[in-house]
């Protein structure tokens, strides 16, 4: 990556290989380590905490894999610590001094979180929903980049456009609260779904019938904002409606989170 | 429609014409009424209560208006009420007696509002989003069909398919839930991308770096079930995460609503 890069690999007329080490093995880890390959980074090795899992994804990766943080390779280029958020403070106290620049995928934890454990660090978040047995295009997921040097910033933009067409530079502070609103666009939007879904299953009616309005009601907000697009019996606060909507949950804590929801769009409404 | 129509006009060689009249102004009757024009249904008349409401569609039809329920006119096929469900059975009780197939486009109203009222009933109900500024593309939409008679319900069929490729017959007592399922789909959906879209706005962020993760968490719902779908810290009760999450949220109600949607969240993920 610069030429004091320790682990250096130059070939001359080829592009120079930049080696990675991949710290974890969950969805955000499987996903992006064969991405970054593809993008002609050297994965060398896979730590997981699970043996069986470092294995897995290292066969995928045709690397090394080990569970001992003691055991990671030293002098690599990269270490990328994709990790569930209450595991990553505790993994980055019990790694070896490596050298290199060390990478969280984290939306919701500060990159102050390497202070003091090593030099060059920073933040490679892909704002993206990651489930098991689904692929992720990624030349479309947002990249939010943040490093504690311009030289490593400009490196790790390098490294995302190989990847992906949206590159974003954005500091901790707002990355938090871009990880909030993706809580409730995709997190609570996608149980909502789920909702939706478990009455009608009641009823003995597929999911697939809404996947129009569903699509629709994503569609919309490419041109209007949410505020705009809003409908519903909740906007006029029909109470009528809202009442034997309610008389139909069977679920107490979902008929408060019917009328909360109600309430909430009603006050919207009535501030436009 | 039936050989024993009240106003009839055949045309030897020709599909026959269907007379209707529309009973409303908003949204739906904005969008359904010119669809069914190009469906071939003669647009005789458009009531509304408000007189230029209905001079305005009707202008866009090129037909009639009306804001006096007594100046409907009578003996067409079909009279279309897409009214507000507090309005519909209002404008039921007042309509004089005019013959033909007497049909509502609400989800959560029985079809039973018309008994009594008139001799041929039914229901034709579009499982969509209708907002101002926006065209819905009919053919994907799904049509709910209900009729008070099988020889009604095969002429709806008929008049839907020239609509929409998704047609299917559903009770009252089902129709109800689906809209429901609606709500929880497609209205709490949209509020909680205006949620995000604040918390967003806040930051200077626009909401438009959030499409691809709204847009992949739809698309996977296409093979995952919601149930499987499901990603965030409410899943694994992250309670750190959470209580940052909702240290940055200044809405009270808001926080409130974080709450009950991640609880319910662990909920269903622990019964997995």
């Amino acid at each position: 990556m610069g030429k004091d890069s320790p682990g250096q690999v130059s070939t001359p007329g080829s592009r120079r290989s930049v080696r990675a080490v991949i710290i974890g093995s969950g969805n955000v880890a499987t996903q992006l380590a064969p991405e970054l390959q593809r993008a002609e980074v050297a994965i060398v090795q896979v730590y997981s905490r699970t043996r069986e899992h470092a294995e897995a994804l290292a066969a995928l990766l045709g690397c090394e894999a080990t569970d001992q943080l003691s055991e990671v390779k030293r002098g690599c280029d990269l270490y990328l610590f994709a990790l569930k958020d209450d595991a990553l403070a505790q993994v980055i106290a019990a790694m070896p001094a490596t050298g290199g620049l060390w990478l969280h995928t984290a939306g919701s934890m500060p990159m102050s979180l390497f202070e003091g454990a090593t030099e060059r660090y920073g933040v490679f978040y892909p704002l993206q929903t990651f489930s098991k047995g689904r692929r992720v295009e990624f030349n479309d997921v947002p990249f939010f980049l943040e490093a504690n040097s311009d030289r490593d910033l400009i490196l790790l933009k390098q490294l995302a456009e190989r990847i992906s067409d949206r590159i974003y530079f954005l500091p901790s502070e707002k990355r938090k609260y871009l990880h909030l609103a993706a809580v409730f666009a995709c997190n609570f939007t996608n149980h909502l779904f789920a909702m939706a879904e478990k009455v009608l299953e009641e009823q003995g009616i597929p999911l697939a019938v809404m996947m129009p309005l569903i699509q629709e009601t994503v569609d919309k907000i490419y041109t209007l904002s949410p505020r705009e697009a809003q409908t519903g019996p909740a906007v006029r606060y029909d109470e009528e409606v809202m009442n034997r909507h309610l008389a139909m949950l069977g679920d107490a804590e979902q008929r408060e989170i019917y009328r909360l929801l109600s309430k909430h769009i009603h006050k919207a409404a009535i501030h436009e």
